[in-house]
């Protein structure tokens, strides 16, 4: 083990470890630290020298006092659907695994607050409050840890209604590298706004586990809308799509989600999914709100979309339909994977105004033609945000070079 | 002058102050010296030892250049209009009035962004933006400068609908202490979302000047709203009142204002503004958004308002009659000094979730009827957020120590 220099101070490090969490919380064996070792990204599987499962806050906070005391890395980890490696224990070191912290905390339905620990995802809270007519709506696609989500302040295809994790996080519970616990709101607290003090919460969130442990997060609920509806829209260019959603913007319509889809991505999805859209620039949309209130946002979306001559909108009403949909939308990445069998995905991320957006996806595509690469497009485009799926061969140098020149041109 | 030691240092700072922006923008006169030692609150004024007036962030770096290496504090004015007495110089130092910085740069209409430095205000950048479709709509009711609002986190009446200050600031140009200049989202960037790094623009959001002085912030604009409306509602009490809003929100209403007076607060309102709404706890509520909508929010905020046994709505359509009823609401702060003559008021800022909100304003105005003390309360109620105005003769030390056990009550 890299950083345990040491045999007496392994032995002591791990002996402290097993004392305060148990035999069974301590894992040394290779499967278990490669599988901490990586994400779902293309970054190269970093291993951990060893691998806790704290089942609650102090015992994360004894742990890493002993890391702290021996001036070990602490690695903290969530579900692993990161895209950025960032579980990597690139100097070797602890990684926290917090999925045994599975405590959902505290709901206040009429405050439209719950807090849970690190083990909860996504979906398990969704199911979790189904009864209670609240969700949380931040999406990133994978069914990630909400701490993780945090950490990493996740946005997703619903952004453009209902904000990121920035927007939805009211407190956080951290544990820092000492050991030292805190509330970024105070304790118990969970405001809506606040003025005290400088605001520490929003200093945690995207910090992607470099400041401390999230143990605990509040977050924000909102009520499950009265309709959904969900859309698809081709359009005979890039300029076309993106130019209906500014309008769409512009025009005051709360579309809950709106995502762009270039050509060789829709071709991806259709393959990957079993869907038949046609393979041109697509939007994907989903309204909410009262029925009445639909009604109108649809209209005026569709005239805007018209206009700008775009195909009659593809309705997907039910929830089996849309859930298809998005989770097609959300599979984007292994679709773009499976274009080049063997081939691995790595995902760029750029974000520009919005009116810049046309112009740059445009430019980006002929740069992907130019240099043989293959890159699907996909974008949360109310955000001004798309991401380039790159689909690389990792065993061609040639090709890798030419996807470190284009990267480096794309994030010019 | 009490950090100036030395004559010869004195004479030294005022030479490098004056060489850097000129004779007329260094002021030692007591009047502008007391004019801008206190803001709108009662807290005592603490005039700074001099007061300069840069022209754009290269002379704000230069004179904050040589007050770090001075060792002089710095204390950065926007328009005065706080209620925290946060530009009191209690040790004395160099006040940066910014008022002569008034430029609105980059305005992006197909971006709903725009960038102000600190002398442009709330009023100044609406009455600019008229002729665009577009708006700032965070109210905190005094016309403050947009830099100032960005450094107090400032909220105000359309929150619950629009968010405060740390929503809608995409970036900050910054000057810190010793000089540096930063961009606290990256130099000419104004992202919907960023991911990269930590969150710094938060982090100065709300730092109240004491982690740098603001130059320049970008700011998130929102598009007119098709129609608006407002309307206000007398309710038997103030659970009614406060069940009403928790209810509102929970049913999805996206309302733009909703904010609660007390019978106390509407009497004063009323006797200060000319109005004659019933003597009992009320809500002033707005509504916006396409004729169809408001339509319905308006249907099922009155079923809800009701079933409260809530009054009829009284309208206020044209914008005349809004404006009037909102300048009521936001002049509630001079209306409760008028209520005992010769006092002072301050304010207390109490936060917590909606659904403890009835129980702790109904404890708080007993509490207030014991104390012997007036204290009219108004809220944003929507965020869960409440302030009492304490309306305290300053000559009566007897009141000034019931206020502060009050206080201390309250706080807990
Ligand atoms: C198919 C797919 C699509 C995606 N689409 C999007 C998208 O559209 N938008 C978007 O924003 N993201 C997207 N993501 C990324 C997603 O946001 C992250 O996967 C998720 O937020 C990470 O959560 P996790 O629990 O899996 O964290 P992990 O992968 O376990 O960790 C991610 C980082 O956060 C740190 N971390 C994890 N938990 C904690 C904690 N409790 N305390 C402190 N640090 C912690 C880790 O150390 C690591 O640096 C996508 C992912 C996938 C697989
Ligand atoms: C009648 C009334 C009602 C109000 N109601 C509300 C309300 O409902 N909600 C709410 O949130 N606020 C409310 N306020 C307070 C309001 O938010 C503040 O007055 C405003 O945000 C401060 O702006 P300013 O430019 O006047 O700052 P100043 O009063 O000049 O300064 C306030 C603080 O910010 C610092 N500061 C100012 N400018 C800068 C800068 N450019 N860079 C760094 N630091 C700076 C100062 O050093 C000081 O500490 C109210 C005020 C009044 C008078």
């Amino acid at each position: 083990m890299c950083v345990f220099v040491q045999k007496a101070a392994v032995d002591r490090v791990l002996s402290a470890f097993r004392s305060i969490c148990g035999e069974d919380c301590v894992s040394l064996g290779e499967a278990v630290r490669e599988q901490h070792g990586k994400d779902e990204s293309v970054h190269k599987c970093r291993p951990p020298d060893v691998v806790v499962f704290p089942r609650c806050v102090e015992e994360v906070s004894s742990l890493a006092k002993v890391c702290h005391d021996h001036n070990l890395p602490i690695i903290p980890f969530g579900t692993g659907t990161g895209l950025e490696g960032g579980v990597g224990a690139v100097k070797g070191g602890v990684c926290f695994s917090l999925r045994n912290m599975e405590q959902i905390l505290d709901l206040h339905q009429e405050d439209f607050d719950v807090t849970v620990e690190p083990g909860v995802t996504r979906k398990t809270l969704n199911a979790y409050l189904r009864d209670t007519g609240l969700w949380f709506p931040v999406d990133p696609g994978a069914d990630a840890s909400l701490c993780g989500m945090a950490a990493t302040s996740a946005s997703g295809t619903n952004a453009v209604r209902y904000g990121t994790m920035r927007e939805n996080v009211m407190n956080l519970e951290v544990v820092l590298s000492n050991g030292t616990v805190i509330h970024t709101a105070g304790k118990g607290r969970r405001p809506r706004k606040t003025s005290a003090g400088y605001n520490l919460t929003n200093l945690f969130v995207g910090s992607e586990g470099t400041l401390g442990i999230i143990t605990k997060t509040t977050l924000r609920l909102y009520g499950i809308p009265e309709s959904m509806v969900s859309a698809v829209c081709s359009f005979p260019s890039v300029q076309a799509a993106v130019d209906s959603t500014v309008q769409i913007l512009q025009a005051g319509v709360p579309v809950a989600r709106i995502e762009f889809l270039d050509d060789v991505m829709i071709d991806a999805c259709n393959k990957f999914s079993s869907l038949s859209y046609p393979v041109t620039p697509t939007l994907f949309l989903e309204f909410h709100g009262s029925e009445r209130s639909l009604e109108e946002q649809v209209a005026t979306a569709e005239e805007i979309t018209q206009s700008n001559e775009g195909s009659d909108f593809q309705w997907a009403q039910d929830a089996e339909t849309r859930n298809r949909l998005w989770k097609a939308r959300h599979d984007a990445w292994y679709a773009a994977q499976a274009l080049r069998p063997g081939c691995k995905a790595y995902s760029t991320d750029v974000c520009v105004p919005l009116s810049r957006l046309p112009q740059i996806i445009v430019e980006t595509k002929k740069d992907l033609l130019e240099s043989r690469l293959t890159g699907p497009i996909a974008g949360h485009v109310g955000d001004g945000n798309f991401h380039c799926l790159m689909v690389v061969d990792p065993n061609d140098p040639d090709e890798l070079h030419r996807v470190h020149l284009f990267t480096e041109r794309l994030a010019r």
